[in-house]
C-alpha cells in the first residue's frame, strides 16, 4: 500500500476526528467524543496549538493519524506524550501504524525529549503486543485516574 | 497546623526538589531522580514553564507541592494533568494533601478543564482510597506504557 506520513493541516480536522470517533467505537465508548472537528481545528492549528498531530494519508484519504504533545516528568525532565495512535481499522496490518510510530519516535529523540509515554487498554493484547515489540514497557502498577467535568463541579460543591 | 499555599517561586526550587526525592524513595525509585533544582528552575520558573506548582508553606519551609501542567483529550478537549501530589511523610494526615488538592481543582475548573487526571500506584491504597473519596475514578483498565531514553535510542537503532 502506498501512502505518506505528513503534518496534519487545519483542513484535515474532519478525516481526524472521524478517526477518532472509529477508536472510541473500538474502545466501547462512542458516546464519549464530545469535541466537533471546529473544536480540533480551535484546539491544534492555531497560534499556540493543544497538540501535535501526525497523518498518513493514502491518495486524497487520512487512514491514520498519531496526536502528541508535551508533558514533564519531575525525574526526568521534558517528555512527549502520545494521546492517540489510530489507524483505520480496515488498513491495519499494513505498516501504517508503525511509520505513525516511527515519525513520533524520531520526532521526540529530535526534540531531546526523556520518555516517550502513552496509555494502552490492558484488554487490548494485540497493540500491548505491538508495543513490546518496540522496546516499550507497560507499567501494570500504574493507574490512571479521573476526575471528569462531573467530579470537578461535584467536588467544588461538597469540598471547597 | 498552620500553613499557606501559594504559587511556587524560582527560589523553591531547591525545596521542590527535596520533596520530589522523598516521594521516589517512597516509590522505591530513589535512583530515579535525574533533575537537578537547576533543572527544575529552568524548566518550571522561565517564560514558557513546563509545569506550574503550588506548593503549601509552614513558616520557610516547603512541607508539600502539586505539580501540574495542560494536556488534550481527543473525546473532551483541554484537560490538566497533576504529576505530583507530595506531602512531606513527617506532616501527612494534617490537611495539606486536601488544602493542595482543593488548590487544584479550583484552578482547573477556573481555566474550564474537561478533566483533571493524575497516575497512582496500585499497592498505594492510602492514595486510592484518598482519591475515591473525592469522587475520582481509578481506571484499573488503562495501563501507562514507557519509552525511556534508552528504549528510544534501541527504536531507532533497530527500526528506522
Amino acid at each position: 500500500m502506498s501512502y505518506r506520513i505528513r503534518k496534519a493541516k487545519s483542513s484535515d480536522a474532519k478525516q481526524i476526528l472521524s478517526l477518532i470517533t472509529e477508536l472510541a467505537v473500538f474502545e466501547k465508548e462512542p458516546e464519549s467524543v464530545e469535541l466537533s472537528a471546529a473544536d480540533l481545528k480551535a484546539s491544534g492549528f492555531g497560534e499556540f496549538p493543544d497538540f501535535e498531530c501526525f497523518v498518513a494519508e493514502k491518495g486524497d484519504k487520512i487512514v491514520g493519524i498519531a496526536i502528541i504533545y508535551m508533558r514533564f516528568s519531575t525525574w526526568k525532565g521534558r517528555t512527549l506524550h502520545l494521546e492517540d495512535l489510530i489507524v483505520s481499522e480496515s488498513l491495519r496490518g499494513q505498516g501504517v501504524g508503525t511509520a505513525l510510530l516511527n515519525k513520533v519516535i524520531i520526532y521526540g529523540s529530535k526534540i531531546g525529549v526523556k520518555r516517550i509515554s502513552w496509555e494502552v487498554l490492558n484488554w487490548n493484547t494485540d497493540a500491548i503486543n505491538f508495543y513490546k515489540s518496540k522496546g516499550a514497557i507497560v507499567k501494570s502498577d500504574w493507574n490512571v485516574v479521573h476526575l471528569d467535568e462531573k467530579g470537578i463541579k461535584n467536588y467544588l460543591l461538597k469540598f471547597k
